[in-house]
């Protein structure tokens, strides 16, 4: 009796699975170019379970960056023009602010004065808007703010402004039994509150930046207070140091954007077997934007060098990109 | 052609699922007392899909103690025992060590030395062992360490100290679709070497206490280097800081040993919905050690007083369990 159900069990998947491999492009996004060719070839490779580059599932680990390589990073990072709500919606507290940097240039809007405050400037106003409460207060502002605000170019929300080609790249990787990573320069605590419902990364699986949370004792219940200090930059050089203290494994597949996340593309490449490297480049100024080695936000020039050098995948986006966001049909 | 398919394979699954359910009990090494059948219970009411307490698979996070609570922690934590057999080994390159403490106490095994030497004096150790080279060193250290070292008692492998009642329980949940998780003061890369094999629980599902480590170029390869500074402790307040930064949701499942795990019981306890909150309470001098509240290693004082207060799940190990470890039948 076991042995017919296992029969018919495995009879009726393995069709299941022939029916599946038959269905149509999983990058529909995506022109058929040597970008896709290559993602494509990777994926066939390391889960072949008969060819000589054969990974296990367990140690199919992706990585991706999240500012400018699953979603937009201009006219600032968005994470930055949270902050910058942040500050208008505490300012009548603040009387202050309208004559101190970095909170009135944050007010008035001024990018330039923004970023003449340099990293102590950008570390105050996020730290006045960051913490000081708990973790599920700063939750709720999170939720709050992603699910109202507008992006200034588009006037849709932050979460619109994610590149197609990319989800559909998640979606393909999971559906090869990668367990897929964001590894990202942006707050964790900010990220996991909407990453699962749009990229379908569930929170475990989100490493970023991060304050010092603190245990403590409200009302007689546990609470977690955020305070006014910085715990990890998960950055350029922090990237390969939260990929080895998150997850513990190394990557076989590394996804960036920016000179930021050479460090992480480097330390995935230097692992044993086949490894997948790639870069979004920025070259598309009519559907999203240019930029690269001369940007503020996203600079891209040592990585892409080393792309060249090493042979990693560079996305060219107005080459490869059929489509950028879902909302651009 | 497509439905047919799909039922036959569905018809197939369900009998399979129908076959396990069947199959014997899940924990056989418990006794039949209160603590299984309370952990049963619970499992059943939050995989129930039609009943009240229902929780989805993803929420469904547990999260467990490791020294205590998985394996034995007597007559020290097994983690600083490697540390003295490293001290012993790296010895001849120190002599200086022979009259500095802690070191001297090291070398000559002496723990009410070790003990004196108080928290400063096993950060020094720690730090003279565990750091100062790259992960994939460490890692190679541990796991030699860890194939041949022997239980001064038990005069076997420390991996054979694990309790049989806890690798049935991490069993049961799994197969029951919780994600299980360690979140212990041990050293992260110090379990992450060898919780996969004897635990089944993988490098990214070990949360614990970490050094700082350094993302560097070694000869044209990037490595990252053990810093002699802490990075974070995982232990009391810090467990529900380190489940917050890992995991990024509030597990519905946590199991302890000691006063090191009240915050993580607390916090688990003070979510919504069903929770299950245990504790291991040492009670069998004679097949392991009897100990709670007196006890350097290991103290079990408050978190049982509040156990008896919230109507957590206490396991006195003597009564409860059928057997301890694998190897006692």
């Amino acid at each position: 009796m076991r042995r017919l159900v296992f029969f018919i069990a495995a009879a009726g998947m393995f069709l299941l699975t022939a029916l599946a491999h038959a269905q149509t492009d999983p990058l529909p996004a995506w022109n058929d170019s040597a970008a896709k060719a290559r993602i494509v070839d990777f994926v066939k490779a390391v889960t072949n379970p008969a060819g000589k580059d054969y990974v296990p599932p367990a140690d199919r680990i992706a990585v991706f960056d999240n500012d400018g390589t699953l979603w937009a990073e201009k006219p600032a990072y968005f994470q930055l023009l949270f902050a910058i709500d942040r500050v208008r919606a505490l300012a009548p507290q603040h009387p202050e602010w309208k004559t101190t940097q970095p909170f009135k240039a944050a007010i008035e809007g001024d990018f330039d004065a923004l970023a003449a405050s340099g990293e102590k400037g950008l570390v105050e106003l996020v730290m006045a808007t960051h913490a000081g409460m708990t973790t599920d207060a700063f939750a709720k502002i999170v939720s709050d703010w992603i699910a109202t605000a507008q992006h200034p170019r588009f006037k849709r929300p932050f979460t619109d402004l994610v590149y197609q080609p990319m989800l559909e790249l998640l979606a393909y990787l999971r559906a090869n039994n990668f367990k897929v990573y964001i590894v990202s320069g942006g707050g964790v605590e900010f990220m996991r509150v909407w990453a699962d419902r749009v990229y379908g990364v569930p929170p475990e699986q989100v490493v970023g930046s991060s304050i010092v949370t603190r245990f403590a004792m409200q009302d007689g219940k546990p609470v977690l207070v955020r305070e006014g200090k910085i715990d990890f930059i998960d950055d350029k050089a922090g990237k390969p140091v939260g990929i080895s203290k998150f997850i513990g494994r190394r990557p076989i597949f590394a996804f960036g954007n920016s000179d930021g996340d050479l460090q992480m593309l480097q330390w995935t490449a230097a692992g044993d077997g086949p490894r997948f490297m790639g870069l979004v480049h920025h070259t598309d100024a009519e559907r999203e934007w240019a930029y690269d080695k001369n940007s503020a936000v996203g600079r891209l020039d040592a990585a892409l060098e080393a792309a060249d050098k090493n042979g990693w995948t560079v996305v060219d986006m107005k080459r490869d990109w059929k489509q950028v966001f879902p909302f651009q049909q």
